[in-house]
């Protein structure tokens, strides 16, 4: 049985050239939102987008578009997309696989007279990582109609910078209104950015839904009292309850039978002296789960916790939320044509949730949508070491092109 | 029955007078070893031990000595000390009280005709905070033959300043050899700086021990995944690992019916972000027990919790020892004079253990030695809230007049 195939040498060479594109004289790679270095690896993007003869387009919060309108002009189009600004001292893989995949698949239906029954068009989302400017996702975001656009350009930045004033003064600041094709479909290959599928030996991740996210602050207010003269009846240890709350929240994951995760990643204790009982202790409490009943359940479970720890060790507790996103349902005709075409190539795909946040979570908002991934080595991302050996982004990029082919022909499968 | 009794109103003028020196413009009192703030605390205090006829002497490590020489000369001398360095924005007691109740009791039996049969020496040791150059309690310690004074001298500050060149641009370099005096007994009165007294409502305090200090720095290492997408069960997560040592340490010495105390005041996450597993934590872990055997059984049940830990969470654990002093036991006669003179005074007395380090317990290597406590409200200290009721600073001073009296007209009790 012989399949299409994008073309393994163009893909690679690209993912490899714009991954050169922000690389600093120590080698770090970082491309921030409407930075220099990001307006750099836009023109890249566009130059090739323009080179395979697609029409380029520019909305207000700087989206572009690279739109192959072939087939069924004014039909909704199938959407693939994802973003190419990345994180500081980042990897090369993070969102440009999509981004470029997109492209490659265009250009190869292009390039093999396909003939598809609504446009296709290749997006990069704006911001998705949020580093220097915040919501994270925002291109996407607005895009969906989740966030006005003027007031997403008045983000300002972690260096003082205003979103809007750094998009145009970089060249894409555009004209189209966020939102203006509404996608038949979207699709977004990307790294897996977890250690699943690696672990697994699977290469195709079929990605039915995204995690909600539950972020929490938690301060814990006790008593400064001297490490070797107060009794530990007399104790009032925000330390020691901080503690409490880390293992609470680890154990109980641990001995659910569901994928919730909970984690806590950032903690300082005050006035953090290696004789003095800390009488501050602030942390971070991130919790995610795909169903929001469970993530709810969670949320109250940690809550109980709080209250009854607050009385048992006489220390207050304050809680401060941070960020709550509700799971996302993909869309299950999605998953199943990814399925099929993995199951087609003999490759092996596993249902699997994201327990990252991805653009496609924000247009699910106004079109069925689907991600597909491929392993990361040691589930590492958002650093140098992020690693997919080619075969298996070539395999990925093979599934986004046939996924790609079956929704640009027909109605989406009930 | 009528009692000897120092000047009240002398004592807290002179504790107020010095709490003033070294006070910034924000009100803040910080009089570090060697620096300009503390000179002029010591010419204050010179002052006052010349004012009341007391021969001043100064060695090579910068202890103040006021001498009062009246009676058995070539006899060994009563001491009593204590120091007048501070930590940053400290409280007025800490030290001071002890310096100047020495002087205080001196001045007192010299103006009743008191005829001692040996001399009585006030003493204020340099750096026993050990803020600004470690280690801590150095004066007494050089004192005591437990540290090299040219070695001492060499120490560099926090602020790139070394001690021996301070303590001469201050006047403070003398020329007695440490130790020239060898105490008969010494004796130290200080402020508790814990809660237990003000919680028992006892008065008195008689030290007979000090506690044996254990410092340790736990590095954990795991792997920093991602948050939202790492299963608990494929997770190397260093922030819970050191979380579940916490709880160990607190939980083992709450349960236990010794005055074990075990503290972690220090903790940092790496890479101590929302949304990654820590990779890496940090933390201190202080144990004190005023026996050696016990505190030696807290270190191995320790070193097995973590390499057990290690184990389970497959994360490497290293420790590094900071510190480690062996406890302290005080001369029981002494201890037994203190508790006499509460007794006749009508006072309540509690024979405690320090749980803080004091020069007493240097000192206690060449000469019988024990401590007075009294009260500390909140059992705060290091602070500008340490406070000490006017009635607990003169019993305090006046238990330390009697002490004095029997120690300087007899020989110790056996």
């Amino acid at each position: 049985m012989s399949h299409r195939s994008i073309d393994p040498s163009r893909l690679l060479g690209r993912i490899h050239e714009l991954g050169e594109i922000g690389r600093d004289a120590d080698g770090k790679l970082t491309r921030l939102a409407g930075s220099e270095t990001e307006r750099l690896g836009r023109d890249r993007l566009v130059s090739w987008l323009e080179d395979a003869g697609l029409e380029v387009a520019v909305d207000r919060i700087g989206n572009i578009f690279g739109i192959w309108n072939a087939g069924g002009v004014g039909e909704k189009p199938v959407m693939i997309g994802s973003h190419i600004d990345t994180v500081i001292n980042a990897g090369i893989y993070d969102g440009c696989f999509g981004v470029l995949s997109g492209l490659e698949v265009i250009q190869t239906l292009k390039s093999q007279g396909f003939e598809p029954t609504r446009p296709i068009v290749v997006t990069a989302f704006t911001n998705e990582e949020g580093v220097r400017y915040a919501p994270d996702m925002m291109g996407s975001l607005v895009y969906s109609g989740g966030l006005d656009a003027a007031t997403a350009l008045e983000a300002v930045g972690t260096d003082g910078t205003v979103l809007g004033d750094e998009l145009a003064r970089i060249g894409y600041a555009g004209s189209h209104a966020p939102g203006f094709m509404t996608p038949h479909a979207y699709v977004e290959l990307h790294i897996e950015q977890g250690p699943v599928l690696e672990r697994e030996g699977v290469p195709v991740g079929a990605v039915q839904d995204l995690q909600g996210i539950s972020w929490q602050k938690v301060t814990i207010d006790g008593d400064a009292n001297h490490a070797g003269t107060t009794p530990i009846s007399m104790r009032r240890d925000a330390g020691y309850a901080a503690a409490r709350v880390i293992t609470f929240l680890r154990d109980r994951a641990a001995a659910s039978n569901t994928p919730t995760v909970a984690t806590v990643g950032c903690i300082a204790f005050e006035p953090n002296a290696v004789n003095v009982i800390p009488s501050r202790a602030t942390f971070t409490v991130d919790l995610r789960d795909p169903d929001e009943d469970r993530l709810r359940q969670e949320e109250t479970a940690l809550a109980a916790f709080l209250e009854q720890l607050a009385a048992d060790e006489k220390v207050g507790i304050s809680v401060e939320r941070l960020a709550r996103f509700e799971p996302v349902k993909f869309d299950p005709a999605i998953v199943r044509l990814i399925e099929a075409a993995a199951s087609d190539r003999g490759l092996g795909c596993k249902r699997m949730t994201s327990g990252a946040g991805h653009d496609a979570q924000m247009i699910a908002r106004i079109a069925p949508s689907a991600m597909i991934f491929v392993p990361s080595r040691g589930g590492i991302s958002h650093n140098p070491k992020e690693f997919t050996a080619d075969t298996d982004l070539v395999a990925g990029a093979n599934i986004l092109l046939d996924v790609v082919c079956g929704l640009a022909t027909g109605e989406l499968p009930k």
